[in-house]
């Protein structure tokens, strides 16, 4: 067995990110190894032409200032099927409505903020009036979406009609199908409570997009799996994968630790186990937080895809 | 200010777990003492007969032994609303149809464990073949299942049918509503697709019962939230009391740490901005495995209610 | 391959800690599992006559409350030799001298704690007038201490002029040899700083005491490791036992993760290609807050060694 | 009060590490506003004329390819005083005795690699053949290294002798003190352990250079400390700051978190109570790989500082 070594990085001047993420590859250990690595797997899953990139987002994302590093994933076709949660979806149609989040700290007093109309996920703020327009939107969209038969169509018609800079509205411009398969659990399941709790009908089905990604994962020759953070994108992703074909490719980036025996920190490998991921599959586990590993690796993407 | 000392505790012989747990909450600081802060307050609020009390589970509770520990919770009605996933309510299900989990290991070779049929959650293993015999259940009650028109409606049928040693049985024989906004990321889920793939109908709204959750936890005079693990099942709780009443107790079990901004990490206090917690409220936030802390925390509880 | 089932256990009236601990080995998988092993390993290196127990102890151990769950251990012959912090012995000397440890919160402004003269760990929190009691017990031992030579002596100088109550003490009356390698970095370190700015002498050499640690771990026939944290305690161990005799078990207790690379977080498991454990070893890694875990483990040591 | 937005930044072609921090500082929340402001806090220190930058560094550095890092702050001085571990301090000596660290994985079988004389550090691998070298250079070097009074002066003598490409020759080339005081809590310890053994003489004492850290912390006018890992290095730079003055400025980056109450994860801000940290510090906790982080920091320094 011949070993690589470790390499022993240097920092020049004026360094791109994609030449430090490429210095992270010559490490190839740790977390910088694994960040390299990521990149790497990442460049060969969206330029492999036989193979569709199922993308799961959670967290924080918005809050953090990652909204137009998504879009800029889903205009550059970096990812074919996405899976994501309501309050990923909500934060982003807040901030496409004209709510900013605002810049806090995780010490602030919360009744103060209560009393103050700010409402905090730990050091990001976003005024609690921002459910005001979002009702407006829903009333004026309302008659639209019920059109729809389930969740994957009523994000469709909710991106066809979502300010142009949300990740809803690219996922709908692009023709990227979009999942939320826990869509009552957000601001956006709220905004439809309050339309049936005053008797209006709509009626979507909680099961029947699932044929729609299972058909996706079914047809396509071959797949890869990204995942930004855990909880539902990632299982439903990988559920999908266990009923079709095992992934290819694996990228996963969160803090979650698999000692808990939870799926969020289950690690790629477990997988296998499952049929949910190939035995030769190229996968990293990454533990870093995403708002800091994510416009790392799109920027090394973007240096390295150009225009595909 | 006068300030309580941390007591410095003894341990004898023959010890109560409960007895434990009351010298815990006599440290009154770090881990041990918000343990016993949590029994204290998880007494408080199933006593309380104004308040509801609504647990979330997430996590791999089942593989983890963890059941009959559930079960004995919604026996004993120390909760009146559950949230959980689907995973949970899969893995209750197939320990319930006769499959144990199994003592494994994190290093067990992954691709080895997929030839002999087993799968992996971290250390505990499950005969891949329960998908089989899941499917003959689901075969068999498709049809009554269908009659289902929400997600809630969908558990009850399926909790009727349900072996009696499991967490969807027991809810339905003690009538407390079972909510599970995610059912379709879930060995259920696909389930479920199998049959649909095949041309069956079956029409399950994925907002309906939300109105469900907030008309309970809008007519109780007051709410406990308890959180067994984040995702899902802690987001769908804490809405409900954003858009009804604030909730005048909490306990979280989490190793989820609020510093990376998602949800499942979120503290208690957090809440507070949202309208969620009530600022007065008595709420602790435990950083521990809750397959330690579950037991524990029961078998105090267990101890201190006898039958209420 | 035969494999045990995870049993699903259930909780009665009543139990003890040690039947708990007894019903979470049968678990056998995941957090509530590893602390059932980790009492049968413990059981199981305290009760073999040939077997030496090393334990490192780090952490907020005193401020958390487990300052007699500590000299309990000693007194009860538990562990052979202690490796601990310098924190550790300075919060047990001023436990010792009378200044109880406080309940306080995370959340406090710590700038009028300043004021108040309170020093904050976490949500325990201190006096800070302690350190002038500290220093007029080193002006009072001083020159007692200036007779020691290396660490390891002056520690049982310390332990011999110290209260009973302390982890000090404990060690030095059953004659159990206490290591600190790191004992300048501490309120006791800055007490002596305090003496040789004014000119005062005392020559206590860093490496001597290496001579003692590895000598035990020569002679002794085999060796068990139990860790409480992780750090220098558990690596001065961990580098004894590879320039000596591979442990034959070992139990640690930690929250920190093997990913990032780090000592602290490491497996047990990686000291196997060190030479620091057996390859046959019985051990156990557990994830869990130690001041949860440590009481539960002592109690049912408890029960189930009886008088030694 | 006026609050700043968080920027949903847009990321282009050919950024450069520094732009694209300078956009997390935009962000101003979660990680990468923490890391935007950790450049910014260290780029204000070390312009900072009148403030001595104190470096604490912990953890699998070395093994993770971070050397030559290390040693660029220290040629570039970016650090006026370094306080280490000895695991540093050894992987260190041994890359520059010719020693590379290799590309392992966390699952390699650590019996065979025991058997192939590789040690693992997660997934960095060491030859144990190491040790010999490592042996030859103390035989070599063992005569001046006994000249040493103290752990600094060991240090400076061991740095002098040390290969060029090192963290210890940086410190002796550029006269930054060096601090470790668990120094014997290392490779290098039980290399001087092997003399001593056989009955040659040192005498290094430990409390000694207490003195001209503390003089150090006096005597300037204002104080930065900037924390990699926690750990020893940390502590003791905190408790100098805490008996001497309180930082002006401090950067920490850690994944461990504050809950446990441990030293390594504790919050920056809980340093106020002691009087190690200016209320009105500027300060931030960022919780990163530091293989991450580091590099990304340093490479942004460069572009800010130029020659100093």
């Amino acid at each position: 067995m011949t070993m690589k070594k470790v390499n022993q990085i240097k920092i020049g001047r004026n360094v791109t990110v994609n030449d430090l993420v490429k210095k992270f590859s010559e490490i190839g250990v740790m977390g910088a190894g694994n960040l390299g690595k990521s990149a790497d797997i990442l460049e060969m899953m969206i330029k492999d032409k036989d193979c569709k990139v199922f993308l799961g987002i959670a967290g924080a994302m918005v809050p953090g200032g990652m909204q137009n590093v998504i879009i800029d994933i889903i205009d550059n076709k970096y990812a074919d099927v996405i899976v994501t949660t309501g309050a990923i979806l909500t934060h982003d149609l807040v901030e496409g409505l004209g709510f900013d989040h605002l810049q806090g700290h995780s010490s602030l007093n919360d009744a103060e903020l209560y009393k103050k109309g700010l409402v905090r996920m730990y050091d990001s703020l976003m005024k609690s009036s921002a459910y005001i327009v979002l009702e407006k939107f829903f009333d004026k969209n309302f008659n639209k979406l019920k059109e729809a038969k389930n969740i994957r169509e009523f994000l469709s018609i909710l991106g066809k009609n979502a300010p142009k800079n949300t990740i809803l509205n690219a996922c709908y411009r692009n023709n990227i199908p979009l999942f939320c398969p826990a869509i009552s659990d957000s601001g956006i399941g709220l905004m439809i409570w309050g339309k049936i709790a005053r008797g209006m009908k709509i009626n979507i089905d909680t099961f029947d997009d699932m044929k729609e990604i299972l058909d996706i994962a079914w047809t396509s020759k071959s797949s890869g799996v990204f995942y930004i953070g855990g909880g539902v994108p990632k299982n439903y992703i990988q559920q999908s994968m266990q009923f079709s074909k095992k992934a290819k490719y694996g990228v996963q980036i969160t803090v979650d630790v698999p000692e808990y025996g939870g799926s969020s920190g289950a690690s790629l490998r477990e997988g296998v186990s499952w049929g949910k991921l190939e035995d030769k599959a190229r996968y990293v586990d990454l533990k870093c937080d995403a708002t800091i590993a994510l416009p790392i690796l799109i920027s090394a993407l973007k240096d390295r895809l150009g225009n595909i």
